[in-house]
């Protein structure tokens, strides 16, 4: 089959490779029939390094299931389903927690496994991560169902750790595909003002769209000046950072009232605030990776009725074969997301 | 009148100050009854230089109003009131939005200001400040109700923060008087598990009686490893730390399970975990300076009909000239808190 591999810095090539086969009687072989290019897959692209080691690309995807294990309960062939962003084996402490995201058997798709940008996923412990979709693989709706995979249920979850609810202020840092479902998200919850940090003009028109109140286009010292302008001088109540740069920290910690919330989304790459500026301002930091499993079957139905639709993140639809062309203009910032039809 | 007064690291002295007297009128004078001494006030004493700068001390106190501002409206001469550890206008955004901690007119006693540890203080913005206590100055619950100028508003704001409630698992680092609160407030809160590491004993024994279900007497590395083992592996559901250190800071941290809190208490002198652990883990970093204020009248009515009583806390009981003596014990932990009886 053809999969996405990853070559090194600013490398990634459509391949052959082995097709999977079925390894434990709890997998599940899923034909994939849409996938996505996440900001996560940039990171290892522009060579930060981030990502688990090894070839294959991709978290993102939903498909036909193929072939099951003996053991596999939940599934049947033919059927349509949505995998989150890391498979977990639904039975340890964490996952019973409700956080499959700490699953010791649990990990992100790629790397040394299969990648959601491919023909074709071997998906460990089938019945613990996949979810079934009530739907045809011909259904318009599938890239807002799809955008549940990672980037909508990471938005909700930062919202949902922001504490944001009817009446709250909040500013979103970033206007990636997060960022712009984080604003969403708000909007969802009744957040009075929501703030977008964006200085891209069709991101921002996008997250004008999703529910954005305010665009601010500056940056760290100017980004914090006129965030509290717009809040009489107090701060927002949180700050959802979808960057984690230490310039986004470090503006987040500046936006955010006293008694407010920081809530990280996407992989930080930076140092939090001192101790003691969190003890005495009487912040909360928090965040962390979505439990998108977990997350998901709760807005399942909104998605199918339409009420959340975040499939205007993906401004840039591709095959399998054009996915190098789809990182470099995420990369370069001419397309917010790619979706890929692989089938 | 007499006032316990800072002349450096391991110096404290009662000397003869100026009685206070009105300025604003707002401000009430009230003659202090009953003072306490922090573990606070401690980090001073030993060189650690976070107290505000200035010569007196105290920041508990319980008191007679003596005199009163023409605009104080909520207090008559006589009546017997207490004081959270630091005094708040009441009127700005951050004491609406229930934070009077981080009032821009509001400060800590002591320093530059009236200390508690004396005869007298002003009290500025008195009705936003101070709490009316239906009881005389003789009432034998008066330590109890002291108790909650601080170190258990403290206790209970972290068990708060910490998310600690019927079911869950608490591990609580430090053994001083707000450790000591912190597994009271766990208690009334119906946490299961309990774990106060301490290895003191007198200590150790305070924090069984007020419902401690273990108490670890290891540090660092042995210490996460026995909470692990106490619980199955996964480490609490919370860990609030009482003490403040880099040492303390790991060992919540090591000891906490993934999507679980690390709430800080007292003023830390330690590096926050890496902001990509705390994503990684899902660990939320929350707490800071309880907000007294507003915590005491929600505590009040069950300390004065005893379902709390913090008082064991005070081991040791002072009058106002042996405040020194007090110190002493509290650094050479001979004493977990000392009372102080002025008047």
């Amino acid at each position: 089959m053809r999969a996405a591999v990853r070559t090194g810095v600013h490398g990634i090539r459509v391949e052959d490779v082995p097709d999977p086969v079925l390894v434990e009687p709890t997998d599940v072989i899923v034909r994939v029939v849409l996938a996505a290019v996440c900001g996560t897959d940039l990171w290892g692209y522009r060579g930060l390094g981030e990502i688990p080691p090894g070839p294959r690309a991709g978290h993102e995807f939903l498909g036909v299931v193929e072939e099951l294990g003996n053991a596999v309960e939940n599934f049947r062939r033919g059927q349509l389903v949505l995998a989150p962003f890391m498979w977990a084996d639904g039975t340890c402490t964490a996952c019973r927690k409700g956080l499959p995201t700490s699953c010791a058997d649990g990990a992100m798709w790629g790397g040394s496994s299969d990648g959601g940008q491919g023909e074709a996923v071997r998906v460990p412990y089938a019945d613990a991560t996949l979810i079934a979709l009530p739907m045809t693989a011909e259904d318009e709706r599938l890239p807002s169902v799809l955008a549940l995979a990672d980037v909508m249920s990471t938005g909700h979850y930062a919202i949902g750790n922001a504490g944001t609810g009817p009446g709250s202020t909040v500013a979103v840092i970033g206007d990636g595909a997060v960022g712009l479902c984080a604003v969403l998200a708000a909007r969802a919850a009744g957040a009075a003002e929501i703030l977008l940090l964006s200085r891209h003009e069709l991101r921002a028109r996008v997250g004008q769209k999703f529910g954005a109140t305010e665009t601010v286009p500056d940056r760290g010292a100017d980004a914090v000046a006129r965030v509290r302008e717009l809040t009489a001088g107090h701060g927002v109540d949180a700050v959802v950072d979808c960057v984690g740069t230490q310039e986004a920290m470090d503006t987040a910690v500046g936006a955010v009232r006293d008694g407010g919330t920081v809530a990280l989304v996407g992989a930080p790459h930076a140092a939090l605030p001192g101790a003691e500026q969190v003890f005495l301002r009487n912040l909360k930091i928090t965040g962390g990776l979505a439990p998108a499993r977990v997350i998901i079957p709760r807005l399942i139905d909104r998605v199918l009725d339409g009420r959340i639709d975040s499939s205007p993140v993906f401004d840039l639809t591709v095959g399998l074969e054009a996915v190098p062309e789809a990182y470099r203009q995420m990369d370069n910032r001419t397309a917010i997301k790619a979706l890929i039809r692989i089938s």
